[in-house]
């Protein structure tokens, strides 16, 4: 069988799938109420968090616009921790509603450093919010949160943060750090098919939602939370299937435990590094914030990047994922979030040790 | 088995079903690049048209927004025909992205009369673009946009068409009639799960891009058409499996044809239109521009509105809608769109006829 381990979307386990085919029900009925309500209270065990949790029908780059257009206004100064395809793309977000950005642009492959975040929100006073990306999948990267939401809190800031690829794998308790607007997608470590972003929403969240003026409709958190709240609804009609999905990915998930979720990533990560290590190739991310969902690899003299990867999924059924922007034939990435154990990266690490000859490789 | 019969989401084949279970692929190899292509050629065949036509995660909504903030400025005048709760919706997205709405606001259950649209034009010159609904799913209204279309089109307006329950059910030519953006939804008369928007743009409808200034990203058309254009893609992550789902329904509509699937429709309409009066039940849109894909039905005195759909959808597994806004407790409405045939009807008109009187009617 085909392993499919780019970084999102990532394989769904057969019982997800067996979900994804029922039948339709009136998302304005019974059957689908009881639905949203349990989906949307295991989220929140996943986000651990005790505020509202909206689910969106779009992709995670429609919850990163749904995430500025709720919070801000046009003229208001935003600070982008930018280290990343992903990172930028946000604060191109931001800047298209008129948002008034400062980036900082971290160095592709390294982490935020908290006190260069600090030094930039002191250099910045009239800076409203900080957008800060937890996991750069185009980089392999993860931040420290801890440090850097207290940085942000301590300046009594708003944390707006992209956990499209960490959430559900990585840990982000998002209370206990503060985190405003928390945004993760459904194809990543949950398990799921690509269809709908996850955002929570804290009191400062909604504080801030209050006086937002970047025009928004489809996205309104505040139509999201009053369906909600008063139905158990979305206020339009939602992917359903992507939410009999979540109902049983959520299920295992919550059986597994989440610390022995985070663990497995953690094993799996390093698993995958050493590996890597092993077979002679170099890894791309700073070892001191190497991401446990995706490994970028770089790409070494007389390796063909693009023959390699076609080697890897034609012939050894292992479908990886090539470098974005300026990091195209430099880097590959390997997904290793949601359904994943040892076993799968002994047969990822196998494959590619396999085809790096057969591309030009020598150790 | 449940008759869901609500207009949308509607009930989906065994074989759709199957392939919303499909593994996950990546979105940005080999075989999606083959498989958007062949569902984006297939939408264009059931649309009528051979401009472009891109498909965006999201729901009916996002599509109508997206419609929206592709083609207009803030400050710009159109002109909203609405004949209902979809009408009025989306005359309200233009104005919260700073449209200057001319609302001609047609009295529900009634159709646009084109003589009025056409006043309505010579009255605001400025007026740019003109919103039309082909068929409002609140009052079960079909417009004539034959008509529509050739008054638009003849004082040289750009035509936006909301036809998310229209489209793939009843015809409207897009290329034929000059709509310059067609909007549908997955989970209406295409027989898949909701999560995709469908929209055609022509040239006109491009030329519209250009100039156009409301903030957008997400929806962004320009980046939608280019990644479609150079790569097979989506720019974002899109719903991979409502793709696979359009796979196997479009290849069944195609079979039918679509002038088939067309005359089904009016059949079914018709079938289920001579069924509501036999029992006695008075029909709310105006019988010549009663829709094919929904019927409203007045709830006469005596009967218990709420208790009656409770009673069909409980002991006789008919699931039916209520009335929206000012149609609540006024009238229900019967779905009949997609995966349905007369059979269907004569179950449906069969639990009708059993809850009535259950829940307080008398003939």
């Amino acid at each position: 069988m085909t392993q499919l381990r780019v970084p999102g979307p990532t394989p769904c386990p057969p019982e997800v799938l067996k979900a994804m085919g029922w039948q339709m029900v009136n998302h304005r009925g019974p059957e689908f109420h009881e639905l949203l309500t349990e989906v949307t209270e295991n989220l929140k065990k996943v986000f651990q968090t005790k505020s509202d949790l909206l689910l969106l029908t779009g992709s995670g780059t429609g919850g990163l616009e749904a995430a500025v257009v709720n919070t801000m206004s046009p003229g208001d100064k935003v600070l982008s921790v930018s280290m990343g395809v992903f990172g930028d793309r946000w604060a191109t977000i931001a800047k298209t509603f008129g948002a008034d950005v400062v980036n900082l642009k971290v160095e592709w492959g390294k982490a935020a450093d908290p006190d260069t975040v600090k030094k930039a929100i002191n250099d910045n006073p009239a800076v409203k919010a900080v957008m800060v990306t937890h996991n750069e999948t185009s980089t392999g990267v993860t931040n420290d949160m801890k440090a850097i939401s207290k940085v942000v809190k301590d300046a009594g800031k708003l944390l707006i943060v992209d956990s499209i690829s960490g959430m559900g794998s990585l840990p982000l308790a998002v209370d206990e750090l503060g985190v405003d607007v928390a945004v993760s997608g459904s194809q990543k470590g949950w398990m799921v098919p690509p269809g709908m972003a996850m955002v929570s929403v804290s009191t400062a969240g909604w504080k801030a939602r209050e006086t937002a003026k970047m025009p928004n409709f489809y996205w309104d958190f505040v139509r999201a939370k009053k369906n909600y709240d008063e139905k158990k609804e979305n206020p339009w009609t939602p992917a359903i299937s992507i939410v009999y999905a979540f109902k049983v990915a959520l299920q295992m998930m919550l059986k597994e435990g989440i610390d022995n979720i985070f663990e497995r990533h953690a094993r799996i990560g390093n698993l995958t590094r050493e590996g890597i290590k092993k077979l002679g190739l170099p890894l791309f991310a700073d070892p001191a914030h190497a991401s446990n969902t995706v490994t970028s690899v770089g790409i070494p003299e007389g390796l063909d990047g693009k023959k390699f990867r076609q080697i890897c999924r034609e012939k050894y059924k292992v479908v990886l994922a090539g470098g974005q922007q300026t990091l195209d034939g430099k880097i590959f990435r390997i997904g290793h979030l949601g359904l994943i154990n040892e076993k799968d990266v002994k047969e990822i690490l196998s494959a590619i040790e396999k085809a790096l000859p057969e591309a030009g490789f020598k150790k």
